[in-house]
């Protein structure tokens, strides 16, 4: 089925080829401008509450060959994206690759994947549609979902009425490569709970947390794919949950929450869709590595510098990760979330979570 | 709820520890015998179909204070594999390393996650119990099945019963951690489809592969966990379904074929719980690459160094590997799965993988 979503991302595309066309019409020689991306030009959006792109442009013009051929390449994947919306069919950006060597023309065949990966990107800058509406597939598929949510997922051989703890098994509700094709149908969460390790995830399930916390316990698995982010937002946005995210307690660890909170640099234009600005960090905190007096390993050369680098990270210039930073560039220690089994398996779940909820307001 | 596999295992573990104190009580230094690891310790077992460890053991003794030590911590760990299982509870190997450290004897204690590790693999071959008995659950959790299969899961908050079509979204049915919590309902299912990317595995459940073959499709996510090892054997023996492995035509592909065909080196002593040695490789094959013409990448010499120590694997000793790895050093490219996209989206399900199925006597 062919939705109003595909029409519109389909005219987007469309508008943006009769942009080109026009230009030639009009004796111009055709361009496409789009924002840097860059650190240096991402900002806070005080309205939004996002980090988005600043004010510089780079301008892609016919007037050098390489320019000539990348706007080429760009309206050959216009055309496969409009037919593909089409159809109601979807690709992977791997697959568009490789599509382009059944193009006709050998100047629009893309010469390396980071060109078509780089591409489409651009196209979802300029046309303000995202990658999903185009039926672009990211390669790795969102985690998976456990708790109280009922929900209906609209798949290519019909609709699904799923709950998240009573039709799933222990792995959990698979979240869909595009999670837009969720309903939210009915729940009796309290809040969300993302976690980074599947080790954590699993413990968490087991002792049934999820269950007793009336929590949605949502597998991030290392850096989160946009799925998994899409649908934190959704959750957070339509059902009114508050979001925390449970991760080690260490710089790479921080990053995935600035991706579940503050969105990336690479997908800032993206924020308003992916990025949960009111996720708050659970832990590990360098705090609790002292508090709780936790498990340790050493900090490493490459994770000072990444703390470093954080404290001049705009989307970690708050109070909070300032104080949190610096103590533990001073302690010079890191912990990971699973040391908390050092005091034994349900410590997480009996004293931790529920401490560090209530102190965040959340219990 | 403790089943009998649970009481088995603890059985088997307290045996071990028993040992010990027999050797002491008898006046011998206690020791532990392990099969050597390594690749010219591994052999084809004619009966089995599988390859497991050869003869030659290495001896773990208390004549030594690291040996000593090294038995110290079996024994502790035994304590707290047969506690675990007496309460039906489950842990991770990571949280075992960060346990230890709440054990009374500081030299008990692990040192590294790798000594832990090791040591529950020892554990494994010693007691001839898997790691899954123990209640030790992998990090990674298994990959996700779609396909006419109807299951039942015995979680611990209760059975759910799944059909791996209707009852689960675009994402498929999760595989447990430990997949001998299944039992097999119903199907029609004519065969088992194994799948690397990611990518392909949605492009195969886009395009209703699943549903007009009558195929289980298992993504296997790369390198493939043990879980999903597990399932697949299950379903070739207990559901008599062949298996086939779909996969990039390159070196470390073909090491992802083999360890769902003849297990690994690092799990040999688990051949017969892990490996389905009637599996199947559909492809890419070297040959495809030459007869379907597909784009490619020139041989790494890495690449080239990983097919030349295949040719020395016991597993790749077969004509077909040999034709096919020595073809591929010949024409030096590789292609990945998804390279069949450059024939247009349908061509693999349409086609490639028909063509191949016929080949393979499948269909």
């Amino acid at each position: 089925m062919s939705t109003d979503t595909d029409a519109d991302a389909r005219e987007q595309l469309i508008d943006l080829a009769e942009d080109f066309y026009d230009q030639f019409a009009e004796g111009d020689v055709p361009k496409m401008r789009i924002p840097t991306r860059t650190k240096s030009n991402i900002e806070y959006d005080d309205e939004k509450n996002v980090w988005v792109y600043g004010d510089r442009e780079s301008t892609r013009t016919a007037k050098t060959i390489s320019g000539a051929e990348k706007l080429l390449k760009a309206t050959y994947t216009i055309d496969f994206l409009a037919g593909q919306l089409d159809e109601d069919r979807s690709s992977t950006l791997r697959e568009l690759y490789y599509l382009s060597e059944s193009w006709d023309l050998d100047e629009a065949q893309f010469n390396t994947q980071d060109e078509s990966n780089n591409l489409i990107e651009d196209l979802e800058i300029v046309s303000e549609v995202k990658r999903e509406d185009f039926h672009m597939r990211p390669e790795e598929s969102g985690a998976k979902i456990m708790g109280p949510l009922l929900l209906r997922e609209q798949t290519n051989r019909g609709d699904r009425e799923i709950h998240c703890q009573n039709d799933v098994g222990q792995g959990g509700y698979q979240i869909p490569n595009n999670p837009d094709t969720i309903e939210f149908l009915d729940n009796d969460a309290e809040f969300v709970l993302c976690v980074e390790t599947g080790g954590m995830r699993d413990r968490l399930v087991e002792n049934g947390f999820d269950d007793e916390y009336d929590a949605l316990v949502v597998h991030l698995g290392g850096q989160p794919a946009r799925a998994t982010r899409r649908i934190t937002k959704r959750l957070h946005d339509e059902l009114d949950l508050p979001v925390t995210v449970f991760a080690d307690g260490d710089p790479w660890s921080y990053r995935i929450f600035g991706s579940v909170s503050y969105g990336s640099i690479k997908s800032a234009h993206l924020s308003e869709y992916l990025a949960t600005p009111e996720a708050q960090y659970i832990g590990i905190q360098p705090e609790d590595i002292v508090e709780y007096d936790l498990p340790t390993d050493p900090l490493s050369d490459s994770d000072v510098n990444a703390l470093e680098s954080e404290l001049e990270d705009p989307r970690f210039q708050t109070d909070y990760w300032e104080e949190q930073i610096e103590l533990q560039l001073e302690i010079g220690k890191k912990s990971e979330q699973q040391s908390l089994a050092s005091y034994g398996l349900d410590f997480v779940t009996d004293t931790y979570l529920p401490e560090r909820l209530t102190e965040m307001g959340i219990l």
